[in-house]
């Protein structure tokens, strides 16, 4: 099915392609130390690009909110050197110019699904987008919230399966696996599975990493912290960064299953663009 | 369970007192003499606001996104001439402070509200809000969303149950009444109850308004058009604005047998503030 | 609408007509002192229907499982003292015909909904029966199932609105209150709501009942226990005996606001038919 | 995962172990000769069982109700003409002594998981069960189901994931793929995944397949049809028979990167027990 879907381009990495991409870090930045351990793994383990949030959208109002632009200038200094992209979540239209010096890949999160506002003005931004799906919202909405960005002209679309709510409480979200397949049908574009959000705990993420590259997701964004129990923000589901390899081996030997690949070990850093 | 409400002060308009506020209208303002027509049935029936959707947040970006601008001016001018308040979702930040003109209750509308900049921004502004709960979110997340507004110090919340998204397709939504009791209880906040997006259909808007009425509303969100055949958006859901009266004077019994009260026929234009 | 419903006659009961019936007692019947306590009471309201299990469907097989025939002889008693029919469900089909002499309507479990033989087999017995809604099944297979009922020429039948499964946890199933008017419509049949398994805690059980009256209930099933904190399954969610006669008063006003009205007080013990 | 799963033989199979065992067959048997293709090609394809509904649960009185016991018959002769052992619903108790003839496997659907009298009868029966999950019930009730099973003494008891009910209508149901390590984690029983009734559309069942065999199935029970389109059950969701072995290499090969198998090809009929 990967044939028929658009390859999104971002610098030097080809999103919807043969390759899967492997997409890691911590659900918030919290210090140089941690994210700068985290890449060195990441890029180890075949990753391309290093997650990490600077900018947090948390249920309750006194939950840690991220480090904010310091966050961001962490992510980028621990990309660089260790030859990653960088993907965070951006909040608010007037992030987007500032952001472009950290974020290769701007992520639209779950709750932001339908904030049209965002969606435009990423659109018109150009920057390439990872358009999470809402935890409430159809396979529908979710495309068309894609087409209010592909509708400002931004064709750098990729989507991300991260589960939705239903009444099954032992995992965190239910991964829609047919998503995945049905989305790429329908709008032609490439979609990456979070397993670590849908989980909710990180004794599930392995089987719905393998999961999710078995329904032919063209990459996975997992959320990994060196030391879980210290973490600020969804320690519980986040894999111990040690064990990270080993989960992107088996999820490497699945995708060959299926006549595809994921990338083994770090490449050379890639200089700014 | 309503005497241990917080009551909501909006000009001369309380909100989770003895007497429900009826606020109905237009999903969008689509002309003057539409705006003007609802805005007189409405007084007439012992409303209190003028709901119009100006900027208009649809599912998909081919769709009527509403007047802007021009619809608030009419929809201000219509509700001043009938002694109303207006109440109209308001989208981002930048729309705050020019909307203070036009609109006296600021609704966030469900797809919104975890969007944590525009909640702190509203909760700075002072403006009174309408909340509406996410059609994927618990009571719990609708809680935090509210504090997020509460926490910068705008205690004029009005929460609103518009229905959750289940695997019932005979409805849009499904209206969780539960939620009107509970968020009262846990929050202290008025809820007010939107049957219309439950509905979906209006043959259902009257089941589910009277089931709000009974369930402890302390105010009433209903769409209406003087020809839903020609609405622009959600026409389906939309009760025939002739019918209006009716539906009120049924939920004014239900409340009366609960000791409360909604407002009979229309009373002198306010002046503005 | 209630006046398209067919009636359906339970001896001297009429469900759909004007008068709502009240069917209230324990989730399970324990004792001839708790039984029939509840039976006074549950007279005294106005109360038409003793409801109490006796086979009890529950979720573990280490839960208590009821007191079986005991329990059914010990509720045809404590029913006939006090003038009242009988409702308890029906696990089987070779439960049927021994239960005529002591249950006088035949209540079909959520988990039974979907029970294709005991359907059919409840149809050819022509014992009035209360169809519960399966809490994952859809209004469309709810009314499909009581055509398997009505399909064997029987039909005395009376749909239960008990509540959905929804991602929402704060009670402990969902009330589809549109469904009790989508199915009185589409199907012409009587429907009573169960506001106690829906709401799970009895904090809500008052919200909901009303809720259901408002939206055209035919009568209302109410678990109730003189000492919930001591009952041996379901204590939760169980309404304190003593104060189910001001419950069902409120019940009866909003009723009332609405043209219909609800039983005051006891009646004469009817006799065996 | 696999090794802490309790293995449960059926005849010469061994479901829990490291050869995934594949189930195929139509819904409905619907004659002999469509029986009789089926099996051919399931067991050419590595298929150790063949699948088809005799009594079917259908939503709706007036659809196809299946072949009853001639169906059972045509069952038995074509996988024992190839081989194969055999699995099929069965709707009560009364069924289970004739059914041993026929079936080997004894499957309880998913609208009878909660079906006690039925769940205690199996148990009883001591015959190999085949537990689909309640498309609206939670894990934890799954397995306590299979407790009432396991209570009698039945420890031949398989789980069968098929999808859950939620507000998503692109597919029929959203695959849990988390419950089957969930479920065998908590319980230690072997799982087994049926895309077909999840997908409900052929064209996302090779999707689901691999995502189940992915997250440590140990079956597949998958539905297949020589001419779906005039199937008389289920036909949009049914495999087309001769695409079946190249849906099964496929799965072979997720499983063989994960170290586990799928057989290859057909092997001598087996003599009955």
């Amino acid at each position: 099915m990967s044939n028929s879907v658009r390859v999104v381009n971002i610098r030097d990495c080809a999103i919807g392609g043969a390759e899967l991409m492997v997409m890691a870090g911590p659900c918030s930045i919290e210090s140089r130390e941690q994210i700068f351990h985290c890449a060195e793994v990441v890029a180890a383990s075949g990753g391309r690009f290093l997650r990490g949030g600077a900018f947090k959208v948390r249920t309750s109002p006194t939950a840690f909110q991220g480090l904010g632009w310091d966050g961001w200038k962490l992510l980028r200094e621990a990309a660089d050197a260790h030859g990653l992209l960088t993907v965070s979540e951006i909040l608010g239209e007037e992030q987007i110019e500032p952001a472009r010096r950290y974020v290769d890949f701007a992520q639209i999160g779950s709750r932001n699904m339908q904030n049209v506002p965002l969606l435009r003005a990423l659109g018109r931004s150009r920057m390439p987008v990872l358009l999470k799906r809402g935890f409430g919202c159809t396979i529908d909405e979710w495309l068309h919230a894609a087409e209010y960005v592909t509708g400002e002209g931004n064709e750098h679309v990729v989507l991300c399966e991260r589960g939705i709510r239903t009444f099954e409480t032992a995992t965190r979200f239910t991964l829609d696996v047919a998503a995945v397949a049905i989305a790429k049908a329908r709008l032609g574009l490439p979609v990456v599975v979070d397993p670590s959000h849908a989980a909710g705990q990180r004794e599930w993420v392995e089987c719905l990493t393998l999961s999710g590259v078995a329904c032919g997701a063209d990459g996975l964004l997992i959320e990994t912290h060196p030391d879980p129990a210290r973490a600020l923000s969804d320690g519980p589901q986040a894999v111990v960064l040690k064990e990270l390899p080993a989960l992107v081996e088996k999820a490497r030997r699945v995708a060959q299953a299926l006549g595809r690949t994921v990338a083994a070990g770090a490449r050379q850093p890639v200089a700014a663009a």
